[in-house]
């Protein structure tokens, strides 16, 4: 996920020839029953987690049961999936593009939550767990903190991470967790979703299929992806420091004391 | 461009209800000769210029001569842009689709530059201007800063500013600018271009697509980013901080002293 290149470094002392550490841009290109779907830029780690999350995301397939075969080619940067049955969403998914302010894509059907969605665990955490959780996953993190502008994604209980992935896309990073939850029959209801980005509508939606009661991120809400945790029924708790963090929504599921 | 919402900041002194700030997220649907092509989610400013440098970057005009008529219906979220004659790559837009990193996307076709777009101008910059530059940038972006998570993006000589953006894209900030280039017939070539966020190979694209010879990050490149900036004849900086910096390509184009 790494590469090696030449670089001029220019300080005011000077300017010297170095070798410095780049991430990978990969090109993944899904296809669904025959079909030429998507180019995601990804990283390439995780790919077929990865394809399987996007399709869940956009509703072409709403468990694995209906997977009959997933191919990989990494050379030609082609996923290649085939469902047991016609997949009657792929012509929605190709006939209207939502190009996210971050990457990814939602279809406008699911821009609407549906009341019966609404998620209603009753699972809480407390202040000094989510420090804890943050804690735990920026030292996951850390592995790429010296390339710059990787995100990550976890899935987590209240005590520890169970899940973790990085992207260059902050919605690719989600999307290969919930692709590993789907594969791998790991629930994600009562749990936590933890991200790097910020949080717009499309991200909250991802989380929102998948029932994941509270989101938590390091960066900030847009009203929208605010407004979605709201209507959805998600603790949404961002700007998450060492020393505070703000709750946006349904703040009840923070208590003070873990009880 | 801003919402005030209340918000439950906890730290460990205890909680408090609050108002709090956060960006705006807008989604804009981009309709090309009565053909719905794409919905973006952005920041909502610049609306028409964001509708025209997305149209260049993906090739669906290629100057201001083309257009007949721009119409924005805010409420509604929908842009309507007519051209003069009919658009020969709406199909292609609209049949093949590559969700970047981070947002925007590209055809498949333009991640080829060709030999003859190569960028040969012959202007350098100082270390010194860059810094400059840099402070400018940060100054401006510093409006945002409370709210997290947006990202500007702007087009320089190496003594100033000229035009400057933002949005919760870094795709979108960009072509915020070159969009309004376009409509105000504002040169690029022989001039820079900053962007708050990482440099993927989609980012040069659009940067090489307008003969803008010097890139500017703060944050850092991808290998394919970098390799288009190279192959395109682009002088990438990424990495800019105060003291230091790292110039990945063409450095022949960054000097000690400004001459």
């Amino acid at each position: 996920m790494l590469d090696k290149v030449p670089v001029l470094r220019v300080t005011k002392q000077g300017r010297r020839e170095m070798e410095d550490t780049v991430v990978t841009e990969f090109h993944l290109t899904i296809v669904l029953n025959n079909r030429e779907l998507v180019t995601l830029l990804c990283s390439p780690a995780k790919l077929e987690f990865l394809a399987i999350g996007f399709l869940f995301s956009e509703d072409a397939i709403d468990s694995k049961d209906v997977i009959k075969d997933i191919v990989l080619d990494p050379e030609r940067g082609v996923i290649n999936v085939t469902t047991k049955e016609p997949v009657r969403f792929a012509k929605d998914i190709l006939s209207k593009r939502i190009i996210a302010s971050s990457g990814g894509k939602g279809t406008s059907s699911s821009a609407t939550i549906h009341p019966q969605s609404r998620i209603d665990s009753q699972i809480h955490i407390s202040q000094p767990e989510v420090i804890n959780l943050i804690g735990e996953f920026l030292h996951r993190s850390e592995l790429y903190a010296a390339t710059g502008g990787v995100h990550s994604a976890a899935l987590c209980d209240t005590k520890t991470i169970l899940v973790f992935s990085e992207d260059i896309g902050r919605h690719n990073a989600i999307d290969k967790i919930f692709g590993e939850c789907i594969v791998k029959d790991i629930p994600t209801q009562d749990r936590l979703l933890i991200t790097s980005g910020r949080v717009s509508s499309e991200i909250v939606l991802k989380v929102a299929k998948r029932n994941v009661p509270i989101l938590i991120s390091k960066s900030a809400p847009t009203n929208l992806g605010l407004k979605l945790a709201n209507d959805s029924g998600i603790t949404l708790i961002g700007f998450v420091r060492e020393k505070r963090m703000n709750v946006y929504t349904h703040t009840w599921r923070l208590v003070s004391d873990g009880k």
